[in-house]
């Protein structure tokens, strides 16, 4: 499984296509390997900078001028000089290269098709592992490499790794989980997949022992039966969103990345037969992948609700019933415990509408979510917060999910302090625990969550 | 129509249960009258207080003892304690009444059963309007009166009134309303509706000309033929969010607020009929709310999208697939005029790729947005956002907004600058113009607001 380790683990990186003009993703590439704390040598490449220095680094006329093995060559030169910087690069036996401009056979152009098979070429003569074209490259935590302009990437080492047919997507998908708080461990944005596929990633993170969960948003998978392959072979959580549930978002995902997206009812069945988890939306995607990433799964259906506010506890017990979790009632040791804690007037039937007295003080809060964690009758907990308290909900709900071994998901349920509330949302996410907006959300990832605990208990299936 | 004025422009409130104490309810919403710029005259009633000064107003002893006619009480006092100042605010003439107190009808206890009725019967035998009990009150953005104890309220008045069945719920939706920019007109948290129901604010909130759009969270409508007449007998917008999908969603609103949810099937069927707009989850509500509160509805089904990342738009063409709307070939003439304005790589076909170049220019973006907006074949215009220059495509998107008649929506992809996000949001929101996080929410309210434009083409319905 080392295929892609020049790819995400390089020991050196050549930037092709170098720049010194800051608006200019030849410039970002290299501002962003600095920044972003890459440990190994840069050398950036650009003929009318060579020799001057570029943000601290040397800068090569060629490859070929480098002192160096090159691990990764990061391409950012138009399409018809990625052609030849490409033959450099395998002259030079550089070991991998995103090739990030557009213009290939997604384009109209018939020049675009043929530059695409001059690509495949290069890769198949030389061995080297070729990304894109038109993409926007990789992600690798562990090595602190992110080839996307925009990105705010913080170092934060998570356990998700994305394939993605899209890289504006991707970015999109990085910027959630950077502010949600459960982190990417790789990504890539596959671009027209010229040589290497979605497949060819999926197998990788299959086994990349980092990766704890693949999140894929897919136009079009280029070889179906090897797809299906992979997904069957693996227990881990794959969660997909696809592209192309009409005929005019197919038309549209062609024009994109040149693919041809099959039919939702086939996709629907392929989800099935190979155990992947669906995303309908891609605020879902991250919604999932979340809670997936979440090291405990719940071991049955029964959904413990310990609620302050009335209304979302009602919503969260209608979809619990639409997702067919169970609310079951607490053991009496346990509601006899909540009836030395909880108002008379408080509810100890599940859902546990704790009321606002738990806010007035927070040990009761504490105390009321031990008992429903430990109590035998719940495989998993859903907390509903209140609209205040944010932060001390947080800290509460963390130090007892660090204790019990249930998994315990948070639903928020307003926007009163936004500050205070992405605070806790990522300092929760941090910690492994799925927190959602509104219980709506937060029941679907139980839900998921139950769906992944079923998969494990039948996969890998035969192939 | 004037049946709740006294509720909502109270020109004097009385706050029976005032208290010094700032963490119970009875000082909160003394000062939230202060805090929030209610003009009228306020008077705190606390026997213990009395002669007293609460945050400067002069305490009294009853309700009786108030020297001046009393538009609205709001009763912060327990269960039992509430009758009797019922009394005495139906001995004084009051005009209102809010009991915010729980353990009535939706308790188990006997007793809550009998004091519900008495209330009825005060209310009948003095013609005292009251909402309750069990419930947070209202809130009158045009009057500054906000009887929610966790409300971050502005003074900010909007054209959305909501009726809702859970005042944590209406609390929450409050918030969402307050941080995204189109807000609320009135808003009602019924309580167990002894006496005022849901189709009581419904026929009001109809009638109401400051009110464009209604906004329902509905656990049980006890009236369901009056409640399909007055639906049927507006065209104004009416969005609803039901519980009751479930046996156990139907159980747990019956624990909430005494109410006997109806089966899901029934609910589709009454919305069709009365022509309500469905909200399938909270956020939905809310979302919807603001896409029929903007002043321009599309007369048609054509959207011209205009974007800068690839992705997001092969998403939002699928979706309005899903959705039945289109996405047409602009006129010759735009075509023409976006062929001059934009890189040749970028694609002019509907959606409209503007790629990067727009970004390192602006202007470029106004040029083309201009174009889309004014093509004879687009209806309505979607623009997808870029991770960055959220504030500067707000900015644009509304100049360009209010040059035209047709509705714009916007669609944000990522959370890069959140801080800036939710400026550009609450910016747009603020101005009528309806925007989401991701293009499935974005495609959903185009299509809401499509909905309105036909309901509008054949409603009223004769009863």
């Amino acid at each position: 499984m080392s295929k892609f380790r020049s790819l995400f683990y390089p020991n050196s990186i050549a930037v092709l296509g170098a720049t010194d003009n800051p608006a200019r993703i030849g410039y970002v590439l290299v501002k962003n390997l600095r920044e972003f704390g890459y440990a190994g040598r840069v050398y950036p490449v650009n003929p009318k900078l060579s020799g001057k220095e570029l943000l601290g680094y040397n800068v090569y006329s060629s490859v070929l001028d480098i002192p160096d093995n090159i691990d990764l060559a990061v391409i950012a030169v138009s399409a018809k000089a990625s052609i030849s910087v490409l033959k450099e690069c395998a002259l030079k036996g550089v070991k991998s290269a995103i090739v990030l401009a557009a213009g290939f056979s997604e384009s109209s152009l018939e020049e675009g098709k043929s530059m695409e098979f001059e690509i495949r070429k290069i890769s198949e003569e030389s061995g080297m592992i070729i990304v894109g074209p038109n993409c926007l490259g990789i992600l690798s935590a562990p090595k602190n490499v992110c080839t996307f302009p925009e990105a705010e990437y913080h170092g934060k080492v998570g356990k998700i790794s994305a394939i993605f047919q899209s890289g504006s997507l991707l970015a999109s998908f990085m910027s959630m989980a950077n502010i949600r708080g459960a982190y990417l461990n790789k990504g890539v944005s596959t671009g027209n997949e010229a040589v290497t596929t979605l497949n060819d990633f999926l197998e990788y993170f299959v086994g990349d022992p980092e990766t704890n969960v693949i999140a894929m948003y897919i136009e079009q998978v280029r070889n179906g039966k090897r797809f299906i392959e992979i997904c069957r072979s693996t227990t881990k959580p794959l969660v997909a969103l696809k592209i192309g549930k009409t005929e005019i978002g197919r038309l549209a995902a062609k024009s994109h990345t040149a693919a041809l997206a099959g039919s939702i009812e086939v996709w629907n069945s392929v989800c099935r037969y190979a155990g992947i988890i669906q995303a309908n939306t891609f605020e879902q995607l991250y919604d999932f992948s979340m809670a997936l990433a979440s090291p405990l799964k719940p071991r049955g259906r029964n959904v413990g609700i310990v609620t302050a506010p009335g209304g979302p506890s009602v919503i969260a017990t209608d979809m619990c019933g639409e997702h067919g979790l169970a609310i079951p009632r607490l053991s009496s040791a346990s509601i006899d415990k909540l009836k030395s804690m909880l108002p008379p007037f408080a509810s100890m039937a599940n859902p546990i509408d704790m009321t606002a007295s738990a806010l007035e003080d927070l040990s009761i809060y504490h105390k009321v979510l031990e008992v429903v964690a430990s109590d035998q009758n719940v495989d998993v907990i859903l907390v509903i917060s209140p609209l205040t308290h944010h932060l001390e909900i947080a800290q509460t709900t963390a130090n007892i999910a660090n204790e019990i071994r249930k998994p315990v998901v948070v639903a928020w349920t307003g926007l009163l302090n936004i500050v205070e509330l992405i605070k806790a949302m990522r300092f929760l996410g941090e910690r492994g625990i799925p927190n959602y907006f509104m219980p709506e959300r937060a029941v679907e990832a139980i839900a998921v969550m139950l769906h992944q605990t079923q998969l494990e208990a039948t996969k890998p299936y035969a192939s």
